[in-house]
């Protein structure tokens, strides 16, 4: 079992409550929060609704980053919306055009040996300093912010000794291809992936940040790196040097298991429609002609991305028949590469210069055309993800899309390379980086933060009301869906649906929109009749983002269980926070027991869940019984019987109060 | 009579036929062409229609400028289907990120004494080099480039005599905001603004631009500035000295009007919500609370206004309640300011960096919170376009945009420099520009062009056929409006509704969107009923953009003819180039004798047309018999008769074939 290991240091250091055995339920003490715009609107409504005055952690940001094109009045409502509850809650507000929230974060606030939980699932960037930092649901950020602590099942620790050195042309994107590879976007499920070994010293923090960042994809609780010398020089330069602590593994630390990547042995990779871990060197894919190309996301656009990919592009013009855009991950890392240049020789290569934001990474702009192929420096190639149902996402490294943009369709760097003479850079990092924190506001006093009135836009609307969990569940089957449904299937994003984040009565019209465009009639007409709606899932439900709306607007529906073969970690606790019944089968083939429309039955549900006893799911129009194991924490259980966490808090609450 | 002015030489260089005397049609020779992408698919579909093989202008440029967020695959597809068409006739393209049509048209091609025709409404930008560039529906656009002459009525020359000099923080847009408020937006109807005076030689190239680009404003014809030693260097730090030619009025010159306006008595001036011509002195609305400031447009975010408005946030930060955005006119001003470190000035003050394109003034993104007050430097107000229906938009300098944004009020920059110490300063022009080329795709050869196949994305539908019009006009009043009705009141533009301008099918069915919902079935059960649609409107029906769908979509839902008590400049002639006919009221107050859906007759319409006899409107409904006069002239009659111009071509086109 691991032991002195970095992240286990830091678990050791923060256990509220539980052991930790791997698959048995701790509870962690939360240092810093973070959230985003698409999520944090719902995450402090939810705040709102449990009565605490002011939050409880030691820093508390709120990112404006992902809803930021502002077609109508909806977007820039949720934003004065989070400026004014920052105000009024003791928030640190990051404004639109200051960055990406994880970037940004790693930037200005993140802490070696600290915790942090963040309503997006690419949170664990923060672990390239030596941060905890996991993404999880919004309820759980507003919980943490209320002063609760993080429920989770201990994680088994795996560490990843990267030996050898990366040839050039060879990044940190392509470690983290490498290991989607491996072990494809289940294979992270239940674990903290640790980073050790000589490699790791020759990774600067935002490389080591891009790893822990797409460590998400392999459906990670979390990544992590050591805090060393490397981490110092990076905090000083940000003017943090009293952040800094040095944390590495004990000497005989222990990991769960072992994985070895020979950096010396890599070579570009390249992730093919539509999935992150559809990994082949890109030497195998040349010539595959190109429409856009874009650098960007909370992966790969850091300063060195940036600096490297202009340097790359100096003297030299993009594609005529290619799209190129940059879209600068923080102001700090668009403000150095207009110092040094690197802005310039991307316009005077044709570069479109995107908002410092998610922006395309999310859907939000910048769309390929019908059918298109689009090559970027991101994380996710989800179907449709892109704003164009049709459109080919391609992900590699800035380096890589740069070739691509120069060459006009996919190219290994090295190749184009040798036929230009484009050299390989090593960038150096700035002695101090420029602080950028115009673009903050800063937390209230208490006293001058009573006084702040919420704003709400018309688009605002608060939770709905949720009951508890009946004993006997009647419902229907309401969709049947295979493996590795993402929260993009079950609640997508995008320019049109993103904006309704902050309204579950309009959102939830386009929950599984582009699955199944039948299945909210459907399940509306089911909850006419009294019924519950019943979900059949694959392996890995619920994958990708940690979108609360994927549970939440489903609940509102009238879902009250899924049955699956398995299910992603975030996604699993967002169902129970919403008092969705997350069931596993016991036998996978019974998978095969249920279609579209088949009466369902479970009896003695709040009884058995109780108990611990299994589930039985009765089948009524074929009259099989299927049997059903689950995966909760008594607490879940708790939780899940009230009708969410929202309730379970709020009934915490008052009676706190009572006392 | 006028005679010798600037813009009288180039007329009468440039007339194919018709008598040079005011109200008069000519038609004049069209040096060059421009479009942009909401208006230029439209326009290549219809050049397309012509059956020419290449463009017989001595320049055409496509820009790509509006629709740029992408939020799905039309938008690229419509970028894609423009790369391909500008390959295909012979055309340059201006890719996405280059900039603003107009101000790119100002830095790379306009030229002294020729003409320009732009399928948009501040195509008069140009005329800050000398040049004569009028706005004109796609269509006439379209016909241009097939090698077809410009007709309009001989306007008036108005000369704009510019005495004295401008005080510290009164900027060129003050002088165009003056104009405004003494003529009001529809004081320019067949006129030409022609600047002359001693006040002239201050201005620079961009700032004379800022004047040409806001007369649309004014409905006028066009705006000229002479060509002089100012427009000399300008041209010669862009790398075109063999542009330049003097171009001054010739001694004795005489204009039909002269206005006067003493530079040295202006203030910064505003234009309040929801008109430009709705000016007063900032001043007198000082305090008014500001959510939202923006920097761009075609009006005002050259290099000049970036630069100054950098030199003035300096040092200083953005008010926290207010987000401020730049977004630049072009990617050579950007670059400008990425190398004179007005870039920095802008992000160290927390300013977002939007990307270099129309962006927020077409409400493509960046809408003002629900009820939110927005300072522009752009050149229109009108309620709603901005993407937020209840926003208050102000229209001033960028110079007043920027002490708005540190202020977090509506306040005279004066005030603000006084308070502050901040200082006025002059801007020197650069010796030489950077061209910033890159961007663009240049013509391919004939032999290269007839090779090249044109995309079509899904979204783009060939033109509607129209059939023409017939004697006895059977119809329904469907529509009553009132005065100052602006193109986008007709066909709405903004983030959900531009992405269908290639798609006349799919954008009628937002005609008068936000004005009557029910206008649309209307219509519908009208054209059902195998009768013609009749709008009534008010004084200077149809100002605001070029935009012909605003004539083209009504005319594919069954509107026949709009009566009105006068009608703006570009939409009157994309009415007829529809085959829609433009009546106007000989008694005003005859507006009073329709109600909506009364039945309509118009008895011997081609044949009174034809004879240029009055109109006899019967109101079957209420038994009255209107007399309606119309401007059109023998051309346009033609052309009304056949059922629009794109018929008339293609008979003429088809006609020379023959021969």
């Amino acid at each position: 079992m691991a032991k002195g290991t970095v992240a286990w240091k830091i678990i050791k250091e923060h256990l509220v409550s539980g052991k930790m055995e791997p698959g048995e339920e701790i509870a962690i003490k939360i240092d810093q929060t973070l959230t985003q715009d698409a999520t944090g609107t719902m995450a402090y409504l939810e705040l709102e609704a449990m009565g605490v005055p002011r939050v409880r952690t030691e820093l508390s940001v709120s990112y404006i980053d992902h809803n930021m094109l502002q077609t109508d009045f909806r977007n820039p409502d949720d934003h004065k919306y989070l400026m004014s509850v920052a105000k009024r809650f003791g928030i640190w507000l990051s404004k639109p055009g200051n960055g990406i929230c994880h970037q940004v974060h790693v930037e200005r606030f993140a802490k070696p040996g600290k915790t942090l939980l963040g309503s997006d699932s690419h949170t664990p960037t923060s672990g390239g300093v030596g941060m905890l930092a996991i993404g999880a649901g919004g309820l759980d950020v507003a919980a943490a912010m209320a002063g609760e602590p993080f429920y989770l099942k201990m994680p088994k620790i795996v560490g990843v000794k990267l030996t050898g050195k990366m040839p050039d042309w060879v990044t940190a994107k392509d470690i983290i291809l490498e290991l989607l590879r491996r072990l494809t976007v289940k294979g992270g499920l239940g674990k903290i992936f640790e980073y050790f070994g000589e490699g790791v010293k020759e990774l600067s923090v935002p490389e080591r940040s891009t790893i822990t960042n797409m460590g998400a994809e392999l459906g990670a609780t979390t990544s992590i790196f050591p805090s060393d010398e490397v981490t110092r020089a990076y905090l000083k330069a940000q003017g943090r040097d009293k952040d800094w602590i040095e944390l590495l593994p004990d000497p005989g630390a222990e990991y769960d298991e072992v994985i070895e990547i020979n950096l010396s042995e890599l070579e570009p990779l390249i992730a093919q429609p539509h999935s992150p871990d559809n990994v082949v060197p890109v030497r195998e894919i040349e010539g595959i002609k190109v429409d856009q190309v874009v650098i960007g996301s909370c992966t790969n656009s850091s300063f060195v991305d940036l600096t490297r990919s202009a340097k790359l592009l100096e003297g030299r013009k993009v594609h005529p028949d290619v799209v190129f855009a940059v879209a600068p991950g923080s102001k700090q890392a668009l403000e150095l590469i207009t110092e040094n240049g690197g802005l310039l020789s991307f316009l005077k290569a044709g570069a479109r210069i995107l908002e410092s934001a998610c922006g395309p990474c999310i859907g939000m702009g910048y769309a390929p055309p019908s059918g298109g192929v689009s090559v970027r420096s991101f994380n996710r190639n989800f179907e449709g993800r892109s704003g164009t149902p049709d459109a080919k996402v391609y992900l590699a490294s800035p380096e890589t899309c740069v070739a691509c943009a120069i060459a006009g369709e996919i190219i290994d760097p090295r190749r184009l390379a040798k036929e230009t003479g484009a050299k390989w850079i090593r960038v150096e990092m700035p002695d101090r980086f420029p602080y950028g924190d115009e673009a903050f506001i800063e937390p209230l006093s208490p006293e001058e933060a009573e006084k702040v009135e919420i704003y709400r836009g018309p688009n605002i609307k608060p939770l709905p009301p949720f009951d508890e969990l009946p004993d006997r569940l009647e419902g229907e089957v309401t969709l049947i869906v295979g493996d590795n449904i993402t929260t993009d299937h079950i609640m997508p994003a995008g320019a049109k649906i993103l904006p309704l984040r902050s309204n579950i009565y309009a959102i939830s019209e386009y929950v599984y929109h582009y699955v199944d465009q039948e299945f909210v009639p459907r399940i509306k007409a089911v909850k006419e009749k009294g019924k519950a709606g019943v979900i059949i899932g694959g392996e890995n439900y619920g994958q990708g983002s940690s979108r609360e709306h994927a549970a939440l607007a489903p609940r509102f529906l009238g879902v009250r269980a899924v049955i699956a073969k398995s299910f992603a970690r975030i996604h699993h606790a967002n169902l129970v926070n919403f008092g969705i019944v997350p069931l596993e089968f016991t036998d996978k083939s019974d998978y095969d027991k249920f279609s579209l429309g088949d009466e369902i039955e479970i009896p003695e549900l709040t009884k058995r869940l109780r108990e611990g006893k299994e589930v039985l799911v009765v089948n009524k129009t074929t009259g099989d019984e299927i049997v059903c194991r689950y995966n909760l924490t008594p607490y879940q259980v708790e939780v899940l019987l009230g009708g969410g966490r929202l309730n379970y808090i709020k009934r915490k609450q008052s009676q706190e109060v009572a006392r």
